[in-house]
């Protein structure tokens, strides 16, 4: 596995506006420094849960900016370049590496259903004018395409393409996955409900925002599965997995806010149309969050 | 049906670009020329087949303000205006109304799944800057939210969102919203296959990319139903549906261009990473084409 | 369209029970009485609404028989006959010859998802037993197995295999059997609310239960469309749809048996574990009937 | 975990024909003295493996008496005994009391859908009738029914229901299942290609037809589990995961009979119109037993 800086736990950061939906970089880097903090061992900005296609070029560009300055080289950064057409995505993954960047994540955007051969032109494309790692992420419910293992084959083929995020949900997918692509081709996991499912398989990692709300958990989890302790791990996973449903089942950005909300630590507003929780919602998140710190298992 | 400038065939032109990827400004004109000179009663610029989600700001207020230049008048103008902000989609509707627009398309574009108190607020911050009426627009294949009849009768209550257009290809939808938001509701039908059964199930016009290859056979349908000639109607349905398939299962943007350079009127490049149809489909176009065109049945 | 003894309203009786869930005959013969009296065009024993696969032998049989009995030659009789296995399906599809239903109905059972060549020989090995003509019957919903039209295409050229009855409730789909197998294919619609669309897309005949309700509108709406009005037509189209959409979402045997005993006729019972509709369902359902029978467009 | 005779590998063995598509019942009891040599936790007969809803009284009867005389007390036993009605259900619950199974399974078949009421007292009516434990199947894609965990929660009321066989292949309706049931509930797999995931979220078997062809594999998967070694766990797993995608994706009983062939033991022939795996299908098997044999690690 060359070229793969990540494992573990890779912590995906929100993007908190103020009330006049502006990016609130203050709140960004507090919010970054916690995820590092906590042991995390990889911050992604600009994921899905970042809310990346609400933003323009200048947002993307502060966030980007603002994440390398608070990691400052303590974790490897992935941030996110996905973009509909191929010219603003190399555009993007260009000022990432020159802003510090360890990779980026690419998900082919798709409004009109791209071709295998556009799909690999388009990866080409901005891998040729990059020379960090990129990994090729799969999630077909919030990009519009499903790259078949044959597609992902043939990225990798591409010399920085070196790591696969799955996201389709479906652990079937990640047996064929690790089956038809080898042993030594990472793949992580985006589905926060697989999360004990993935590791069992084999997964490198776990891209995740839960870390914003439990990152012991997660990182416990983890740890489990790294000294084959497969009951631990069990028990872990079944202490957090109502939380893992409710943030996915809610929205990430949403839940994810009104978490850091009531914990304390601020989770910023929201750029229209997108607003928050509801109140019914943010008590249900409430009662969630109460009862996996409470639960007698401990993580230690 | 107060407010409601459109019936019959409304023509989707596509958006060419030349071989560095900019806007083709004199060809869109010459397409444009020959959809309102074919008999369309409407012209809809920056839809899904004009490529909206790939155009940057600039691209946009040049498709628009040609449209305008073109038709002049002759017909109503719809143009497209969905992004995925509130803000940007304020814009670009202030724009289009400046620039003569009838009046506006937009689908609440969605990478987060939005509530629909969301999608309600989306629609008003937008409706109370504009005076011209706007189009709802439900297409969960390509916006990725699905509107419930529930949903589109809380937006109706808008007082300038007047029309909607349904694309999810299911005619029970189209029974189901006419029973429940009455006769008097104008709503469009935007998936073509199901052209003949939505003009049957009361659709007051059918927006469509089709009238840039095949315009007489459309119209003429459009004609048949408004006599209550249903087997006329059949007849002509059936010697476009082929047709009406293939660029539905292509790609409207790649099977248009095609066909446009086909009919040598010339369709213009794409934006990458969209690319042009395989020389195998572009076979299958032209035996189509052909054959629809030669049918012994003659719509005059 | 040679050997095909079918057109038009093609009606569907339940199969009632008494008290002890045995088959109540004097009672099935009254209702199939009023279906032809009412002016069936056919008349369709031990279908899904006669809850064919949860009859034992002896129960089908005198079905059958009574079928003939009461319908004495007045219009043709449809009886269904489909089994898990070739051996039992043949069976009863010779029974029914010897009583003289004047063709069977066919749908490809499957617990174990069968491959074309199957199906293919399953049907062969029964028309090659009996003389009369047979219909096939596409339903995944209720018989798990889709046919391809390439499939029915293969079926119809088995010789008595003469008549296709599609269900899969997608008008798209109707269209393409027209395209793909000719306008001498005879068709029939067997999804309740697409009737408009499927009688529009050139159906042969519609095959439901909503005769045992509303015998008038059904026939009437198949007039309409017989002497090409269209409007008139979709007038009576939703004019029923709402209880089209009712008995189906309802389960048929259940929502035609209440709706029997809410109009006097009688319904009868069921056999477990099928049982009668809630309380609340057969409120909406005469608030449904009360409705359909008192809109001001009259069908006469 | 009262009243659960169950746990680890449960064996499904096939219902071979002979030319005259009779049961064979000498081969049958060849088949399943191999299951119980080869050292299953459990015999099942008559399950969609066995062919069950193919099979007439006479059959059935056969089958499940032969399990008994085969199995003699070695191992418990588990009878398939599912129809359409309550009233057969009952008939079939009771003869396999009689026969000496240990416990009988049960999945709601329904051809009409059922309500959870319905099924409420489906299972009530046979479980008040027999003394044995019953465990009821959730399996959508065979039954038609997909039973939410409600009504699995009630069911698991009735008092000699105690186990549930979960089939749906969806990993996270089995996280779902034991937060909302608890841990107390025995909970089985039914799906080959996730008995990793199933084991490691803590099924306490697996219903599976694998043994069939490869016991060996099956039953170290169980131990290594057993002995919270998850690394041999997975490596065992990815060493069998092909062929339980290839039974699976061609159906059980045709690709377990092709490799009883294979395997020299003789899998026995098929009731029309199910029909043998084709000649690719059974080299491509051919090639995947050869491999899965073959692979360095050994599981001894």
């Amino acid at each position: 596995m060359d070229n793969v800086p990540f494992k573990g736990i890779i912590a995906y950061p929100v993007t908190p506006f103020d009330d006049n939906e502006v990016v609130d970089i203050p709140l960004f880097k507090k919010q970054v420094e916690r995820l590092v903090a906590a042991g995390s061992h990889g911050i992604a900005p600009l994921g899905s849960t970042g809310v990346l296609p609400y933003l323009n070029d200048a947002e993307k560009e502060a966030i980007a900016e603002a994440t390398m300055k608070q990691v400052s080289g303590r974790v490897p950064t992935l941030v996110g370049v996905s973009n509909l057409t191929t010219e603003k995505t190399i555009y993007h993954a260009q000022f990432s590496e020159k802003a510090g960047a360890t990779a980026v994540m690419i998900i082919p955007m798709s409004y009109w259903k791209l071709t295998d051969d556009e799909i690999v032109r388009h990866y080409d494309a901005v891998a040729s004018k990059i020379s960090i790692p990129i990994m090729a992420y799969n999630n077909p419910a919030t990009g519009g395409v499903d790259m078949s293992p044959t597609l992902l084959k043939r990225l990798l083929e591409i010399p920085n393409v070196t790591m696969i995020k799955e996201s389709t949900g479906d652990i079937q997918r990640m047996h064929y996955l690790r089956k038809e692509l080898g042993e030594e081709v990472a793949f992580f996991n985006g589905s926060n409900p697989l999360a004990l499912a993935a590791f069992t398989a084999g997964a490198a990692g776990w891209c995740t925002a839960a870390p914003n709300l439990i990152p012991e958990l997660n990182i416990a989890l983890y740890e489990a599965i790294q000294v084959n302790n497969l009951e631990k791990a069990r028990k872990l996973f079944y202490q957090q997995v109502d939380l893992l449903k409710f943030i996915v089942a809610k929205g990430l950005p949403r839940s994810i806010k009104a978490g850091l909300d009531i914990l304390g630590i601020g989770g910023g507003g929201f750029k229209s149309p997108l607003g928050p929780l509801s109140d019914h919602d943010i008590a249900t998140l409430e009662t969630i969050l109460a009862s996996v710190k409470s639960e007698e298992y401990q993580y230690q």
